[in-house]
């Protein structure tokens, strides 16, 4: 092979690597997005999900609680438990003495699913709020982490 | 200073910082305590810290909820918030519908001492449940933290 022709092939095989985001970019991608998401009260993704507009993979609903999972998950099992009327409760830092009911469900609703989905060795809950909470849609949701040893300190 | 004197002031110096735990140990040794852990209903520190026997930094009380400063913190503030009655609740895992309420509490109760601890630009909320959640403790609690950006993924 020339050296005209190998420099040529790993100049192809270079700029296919770099179309690959690196893991750590695509961490600082999701830290970037929660920090650019401005909080408010409009509606979000998660609306167009509960109103089956665009698809999700569900795994638990009821009249109050929908849990589907997170299209860019940071464990094998990462689902997000949300509450389906949003009711003002944009975040945690929202909350008011009245949803302490769905706060509730929200939690026992994660219990629920991690044993669907077979965490018996033990799972983590996420909540995050704000932007130094990292949180990227400003509809309240639970994450659900399991299949694998988590760390510390979380995040 | 002949090279003899060096190399014994090196080891000195080098036996000291040997005996400083880096943070990755002690980041190690949390997870090591975690997974050592045996999940159980006995009593456990908290019961101590909710009887007064041992002194906590108590920032929130209230007749169902107590909240106090971590005495490992992974962030500037760093609060655990607990039901003082366990009721089996030795973690999320062991929910049952009847728990739904002291849940919900346990949120809201994070979400006041977040606002009273000042967190007004975001704050993150952890339940670790079982050996891989990196549970230590087997009496249900919330992790508050903030006042430091945090990260992706949760650990």
């Amino acid at each position: 092979m020339s050296d005209e022709t190998q420099k040529s092939r790993l100049s192809v095989l270079s700029s296919h690597l770099t179309r690959l985001p690196p893991a750590s970019s695509l961490m600082a991608s999701e830290k970037e997005a929660a920090l650019a998401a401005a909080p408010s009260d409009s509606p979000t993704i998660f609306d167009k999900i509960i109103n089956k507009e665009i698809p999700a993979t569900v795994v638990y609903e009821d009249d109050k609680v929908l849990a589907f999972r997170d299209i860019a998950p940071q464990a094998p099992t990462h689902i997000l438990i949300i509450p389906k009327s949003k009711d003002g409760l944009t975040g945690l830092s929202k909350a008011e003495e009245r949803h302490c009911e769905i706060l509730g469900c929200l939690l026992y609703t994660a219990k629920l699913v991690a044993k669907q989905e077979g965490l018996d060795d033990g799972f983590r809950i996420v909540i995050n709020d704000g932007p130094k909470g990292c949180q990227s849609v400003y509809h309240i949701h639970v994450h659900l982490l399991g299949g694998r040893q988590m760390n510390w300190p979380p995040g």
